[in-house]
């Protein structure tokens, strides 16, 4: 057995069953070896930031790593963002990168660059199978790390050598930890009831059923529980319970942090602002409020929430009524019109897919009385996110409707996402927000003290002259796509499409 | 004045006259600046890998370096693959890149990441202004800095707070070193007498005027003038003398080295397969040669033909008489039917940007008798470098009608390029080559002894099932397009489309 075979094999082994795609010369044994192994399907992806952002959202759903097949150090680079993305959403990956024959990098070929120090940054986990024999068991754990906890990006560098020679062997599966558990848990409950104004900011598993329930509880024993602005995913709507998300704007969120004098985190850290702004603080803990953590994202913040409801003795919190549903919508579409659409339309257990940017600060509150849904959130601020995430999402989920939720300047970043949908007819239906401006950053230069913006500084925030066609930009890579300028149009088409099976994107023109 | 003026003032002391930028929030005193410095034009990319590749391209155009303006991390690795190119073109490039305040870094906010270390496989130099008060000093060190010799990817990170703060200060242009002039020229001339059969191999200006008339005064002497595969910009067509070009594939260069005894480069290094094979040399100069250097990119080798010219009392070259045009093409389209008409129709001082892979094997001799023209080589194998590049070609040669030549493929990787194509009114015609298939991986399954493409391996292969709709693709984002299936359609489009000014894009289905 060669080494590609040997890595691939011990992949399937360990339970990869994804690999999403964008080999080239030194990957070629490995497809190879993925022709010979059918439990990996493969799926080519015409960017690596498909691949890498579709790994992400397979992982949120399934709690496992796909694999990505990355050719050397550019192809790394392509799909790096998206991976600092999956790094922040602790979401497990493996990226196997083919590199050159172990004899010929120091000749320093076109295509060489250090690979390794190149990753390094973004991984939980890197190594190099410099030999057939190695590739098995680097691959098991490679799986093993990825999973962490907690979960991370996994690198497994293979030479062309080591891949084509014999010498490879299938290694099993390893053992994997479970999420760690807090040592502080009574320490914490004392400082609750001795708390005024207790507080738990919580992120993780915290976030999906039955750690909602266990938060419902803490919320009903008086401690008001929070989520992080960003979490890898959120189980919501229905009858879910929600917690008070920080908002995206520091000074919003000192304002809702106001009076708390206990902050417990759970799977996540203390608040900082996502930047720095002239004259404003960065960390958002409250001045003189106790801090204490249950742990970061090594342990599972379901499991803390149900220890410390037993222990303060927290009722079970009733059930919210469900939420009346809006009217439906009318006049020029806006976003808010658009959140009404989607509280009206959105099919239950669907996903969504949130690359939205502005327009998100309106769709998250808008949708929290629509049917049950998980919400991927967009977790490391490089745009380009939503349509990979959605991929893997339907990919992992696939009996499950995804909606993608993209700023047009979002959606820009990995618009050839839109072909491997259509060759894989994947059940994702696309909302782009045509604003034609990076409109964050209009508020932003604002928020930064930089001024208002001069006819240069404008040329580089507007999206408009041309305004990009996104029903052509859709079916140039085999995508149905509409257009829709009002709200009454934008609330038909999206139930329309919504209700049909395969992609489809709705240009809405906000 | 802020350390953002500071910058951004300096760089246009030094000689800096466009930006290609995608800015983010941690970058808005830039923008702020560079909208009250009217000497640098900037120009908006959808997707930093267009930004970068468009400076590589100016770069190569003017010799000199524009700046992309990058957000964080992300934005740096969005656009590293094309900085890896640039690096392997000896480009010289300044990259600015906003990182959050010095005082927030510490937080680990989402876009937080280590840029320093994900820069430094990539860069030349790199530097980080902490203060105000170093940013206008390592601007002019960046500057200089990214001009060598050799030319090479020049980074400079400003922590937001450095941006924002007063207390910066134009700093003055730094003297600027000449390329280097090789110390062994006596040597060298001593060995070609004495050889057998010498050679010289040569990138750098030997491949534009007047170094490659000195080019051809050694071939005239006898000696085998050869050019890397890859090299940055190569003058040809017209009279221009035309080294023999090394090919792609190793094995033909060992055959083209054939019989060679003694093996001189200038400018370059000696050769090497861009990819390890089974079996195969990795080092490509004839064993029992003797090899000898007159300095790598770090030289003006154009200077050194000279001198070696002089030393040999080399005659000069007789001018090529021009090469008559092939006839119409005719019949399905083709590689050489494509190759036919750019020989018939290429526009007396274009500028070729090449990224057509497979297609690009028979375009290039195809066209040696065509008008006089500038090639632009794809340098550091990560495609999609061709649209990106013919951006920054337009720009910094904005007399010039560019012609890029692209694979389907290659294309996609950067294809927002066409929106600022579109925007700028660039005159550039664009040809995809729809194979629709990763032709040259076909060609290297079968090279790398990886054996034939069975069902999975070929659907990772192909870009059919859905074919993209190039017509589509460029009128999304507001390029004017036609498609051919026959050469004497595409023949008569091209003709048409290169007569015109502004951007156009003919899909060439092959």
């Amino acid at each position: 057995m060669n080494g590609a075979d040997a890595l691939i094999r011990t992949f399937a082994e360990c339970g990869v069953r994804t690999c999403f795609a964008n080999p080239g010369t030194s990957e070629m044994h490995l497809v190879a070896a993925l022709d010979r192994e059918p439990r990996i399907r493969s799926m080519l992806c015409l960017f690596e930031g498909v691949a890498t952002g579709a790994a992400d959202g397979y992982a949120r759903m399934t709690g496992r790593p796909a694999m990505t097949l990355l050719h050397l150090g550019p192809g790394y680079l392509n799909g790096a963002a998206n991976l600092h993305n999956a790094r922040r959403a602790f979401a497990p990956t493996i990226n196997v990168i083919g590199d050159h024959a172990t004899y010929h990098r120091h000749l320093d070929a076109p295509l060489t660059s250090d690979i390794e120090a190149l990753v390094k940054p973004l991984a939980a986990w890197t190594d190099v199978a410099a030999a057939a024999a190695d590739a098995g068991p680097k691959a098991a754990a490679a799986y093993a790390a990825s999973l962490g906890p907690p979960g991370g990006n996994a690198f497994l560098l293979l030479p062309a050598d080591a891949a084509w020679s014999e010498g490879g062997a299938l290694a099993k599966p390893l053992a994997l930890p479970g999420a760690e558990r807090p040592k502080n848990l009574e320490t914490v409950a004392r400082a609750i009831k001795a708390a005024r104004k207790p507080a738990i900011l919580v992120s993780g598993d915290a976030l999906v059923e039955p750690g909602l329930t266990h938060a419902a509880r803490l919320h009903a024993a008086g401690v008001l529980v929070l989520n992080d602005t960003f979490a890898a995913r959120q189980r919501r709507g229905g009858a879910h319970f929600a917690p008070l998300r920080l908002p995206y704007f520091a000074e919003q969120t000192l304002e809702t942090l106001q009076g708390v004098d206990l902050l417990i985190t759970a799977g996540t850290k203390h608040p900082v602002a996502f930047f720095a702004y002239p004259g404003r603080p960065s960390e958002l803990t409250p001045e003189g409020a106790t801090r204490l953590s249950l742990g970061g994202p090594e342990v599972s913040s379901a499991a803390a929430l149900e220890a410390l409801a037993e222990m303060l003795r927290a009722p079970a919190q009733a059930k919210s009524p469900a939420a009346s549903k809006p009217a439906a919508p009318g006049g020029p579409l806006t976003p808010e019109a658009v959140g009404a659409t989607l509280a009206r339309h959105l099919p239950e257990d669907c996903i969504i897919a949130d690359d939205s940017v502005t327009a998100g600060l309106v769709l998250f509150p808008a949708t929290a009385g629509a049917a049950s849904h998980d919400w991927l959130f967009h977790t490391g601020g490089a745009i380009g996110q939503g349509l990979p995430m959605s991929i893997g999402a339907a990919v992992g989920a696939p009996e499950r409707k995804v909606i993608a939720l993209c700023g047009d300047g979002a959606a820009m970043y990995t618009v050839q996402s839109l072909w491997t949908m259509a060759r894989e007819a994947l059940d994702i239906t696309i909302v782009v927000f045509a604003n034609r401006l990076y409109r964050i950053l209009m508020i932003e230069l604002a928020r930064t003290g930089a001024g208002t913006a001069g006819p240069a500084a404008m040329s580089m925030l507007s999206l408009d002259n041309p305004a990009l066609d996104w029903v052509k930009m859709a079916e140039a890579h085999g995508v149905e796509a509409v257009r829709t300028e009002r709200a009454e149009d934008f609330d038909r088409e999206f139930a329309r499409l919504v209700a049909r099976p395969g992609p489809t994107l709705i240009e809405a023109v906000v």
